[in-house]
């Protein structure tokens, strides 16, 4: 069974190579991008610019493949990997929570934005903690290790030719 | 320009039908359901059962086409679709942030579940707050309405015969 989808738009940042880049959100704190989206979904963006912050869900589309135990940036030790945000997974969407800046026709400026330039964008989505997290979080093997995502880059590790069927 | 993707497993709910579901998880609090992966998945699941909340995303595959602008249930106004998190988009992408309780083999165990029955799953990922959202939030027009979400069913209207090309 498969599921087929088409971008809405692309994304416009700074990072047009993955060494280098931030590797989450709160390590791209300033970093200001634009999504720029296909001009039929203008109408759309209505009333988006009263969320503070948005949910972006984007193709990985430099990521090829996957294995199922991998070593993240944070951390020496192999993990699961659907208990960490690499991009190389079975299907290679992505999701960063950015701040949004401004909605002007069918652009949105964001800011806290960690993807390569050209990104296919798949959907946004407002923020809304009441509805998205309950209760008190725990964060596991990434307990000691989140903060130093502030100042990670990537290496490309995850640019990944040795695809796994 | 198509991106194909093929579920990883599916999700088990209670929810066998759209009408009377809850419209977020924190309106499905104490739901349970399990997310069944395929087995050649399991490895991939290690090291998960160290964080509280899982990231789940999935295809809307009960809903067809869109509007640029939608009533949300929480509103009496037309907002722009991608204001809203209404099931009906250009990619029907479904995400819900719910509390793990167990991984056992290839089947994930959670709570505050909102999906229906035999959705299929497209990928799992920690929540990880450090990364995922910095500064205060704002949420626009459902400022005065998100508490409403706790007790909202879903009444059908997203089921969707009126495809929109």
């Amino acid at each position: 069974m498969s599921i087929t989808f088409s971008p809405i738009g692309l994304v416009r940042t700074p990072f047009t190579d993955l060494s280098g880049m931030p590797i989450q959100p709160s390590g791209a704190r300033d970093v200001v991008g634009t999504l720029v989206l296909d001009p039929q979904y203008e109408q759309g963006l209505k009333d988006l610019d009263g969320f503070s912050h948005l949910i972006l869900i984007y193709h990985f589309h430099r990521s090829s493949g996957f294995q199922l135990m991998v070593e993240p940036f944070l951390d020496t030790v192999p993990r699961g990997m659907f208990a960490t945000r690499a991009p190389r997974r079975p299907n290679p969407i992505g999701l960063s929570i950015v701040r949004l800046l401004k909605v002007s026709h069918n652009e949105v400026t964001v800011k806290g934005i960690d993807v390569l330039d050209g990104t296919p964008l798949l959907d946004i989505k407002p923020w809304i903690p009441a509805f998205d997290v309950q209760g008190e979080v725990r964060v596991g093997w990434m307990e000691k290790k989140q903060e130093q995502a502030l100042s990670m880059k990537s290496d490309g590790r995850f640019v990944g030719d040795d695809e796994v069927e």
